[in-house]
């Protein structure tokens, strides 16, 4: 697909830019060791990333109010320290440091280079379920070249909710179809252009660990697909 | 004053940032030239900067609903055309092209290198009243070494409603004193003082041209005072 009206590349964050596994992991590890705890800090990570769905959930069906994506972290976090009967073994500064530990995550090898290209022909932007200070926090730890940070947050919705893509395309002032979303989550990429966005599925197979599945390009469909921003770069003429 | 605690440089853009007198004076020559509208671009630049505060006051007054600054610049760029007589001579493509040069204005000799000082040390944000696509467009056209945009726009309010002010604090995830406003303007320093942020008043004189009185230092008090980005950056110890 020839690409000569998009304006916009909006980014996802988490295991599309930023490697979120070993980030997460690494600074588990770090905390538990301090503390003396002895679970699997690579699990721990998965176990509570996969309380993100179901937490987000929560807000998008109105069970609850609007609530950015480190409360959501922390609770999601003491629920799972007491899973793991480790609660009374995990002070307070570990668990506000451990809510942090998602401000603070390594870009994967292709992504710095990737965007400074899509940089100089497109406004790049994040478009993350992440909140405004984590992603400001996030951009600046890694460095990643972004035009402006776009959260979930200023929309007080989140992905795949249609209001935070369309409210992504009027607040940078151009038509839907004039943003690409990237992402390596089939779920986001199906919001993106049931909202009326264009789509570019970057497959990121270590996303979830060395155990874990990640979503492929063909689980679903979209405008482009790639295994880089590098590739994503050719793909949009960068 | 010492500032340990500071940790958001958060600065106004026009006349602060940008020379916006030099860059609307020679686009607006531009678009003069090519219509053979003989008005004095800098006297133009000038007269539809003034419409600017007012333009804003009616939607802090409530007398209209809430609209971006692209739309207050077109709006009062329309009657100054029709005040100058030249509502004819101008057509639909030249003022969009003339509300455009408020995306593109040139940095001043300072901003660049002092932004890129203190922001190694502190979050550098944008806090102005344009528009969020405005503000990105600007940002990324000058090369401003910015952490994230951050516009009146995302709380429906102008400066210096408290608003804004203390809507970027909550974004941001920091205490209202641990932000510093940067700007060239009286009113922009004490309404965010009255908000409970910080201040850094930096000294423009050349905002408005070779004609206009810039607002000084000394017409009201600030935490820190400044004659560019450079010299801010010393006193903030960057």
């Amino acid at each position: 697909m020839d690409s000569p009206s998009v304006r916009v590349v909006a980014c996802d964050i988490f295991g599309t830019t930023v490697d979120w596994y070993t980030g997460v992991t690494t600074q588990v590890a770090e905390v538990f060791e301090a503390l003396a705890v002895s679970v699997d800090a690579g699990e721990f990570a998965i176990q509570w990333r996969e309380l993100y769905g179901p937490s987000m959930q929560r807000v998008r069906d109105g069970e609850r109010d609007w609530a950015n994506l480190d409360v959501l972290h922390r609770e999601s976090l003491d629920g799972l320290l007491r899973r793991h009967d480790i609660a009374d073994a995990v002070d307070e500064a570990s668990r506000v440091r451990l809510v942090r530990a998602w401000h603070r995550l390594p870009a994967w090898a292709d992504t710095v280079e990737g965007l400074a290209r899509l940089r100089t022909r497109f406004v790049t932007a994040t478009l993350s379920n992440g909140g405004f200070a984590l992603l400001t926090n996030l951009v600046k730890a890694a460095g990643l070249p972004f035009d402006c940070v776009v959260s979930a947050e200023l929309f007080h919705a989140y992905k795949p909710d249609p209001r935070v893509y369309r409210g992504a395309a009027d607040l940078l002032d151009v038509a839907r179809d004039q943003i690409v979303l990237v992402a390596a989550h089939t779920r986001d990429i199906e919001g993106a252009a049931a909202a009326g966005l264009r789509t570019a599925f970057l497959e990121r197979p270590a996303e979830k660990g060395p155990h874990g599945e990640a979503d492929r390009a063909s689980d679903g469909s979209s405008d482009w697909t790639a295994s880089s921003f590098l590739e994503l770069a050719d793909r949009l003429g960068c």
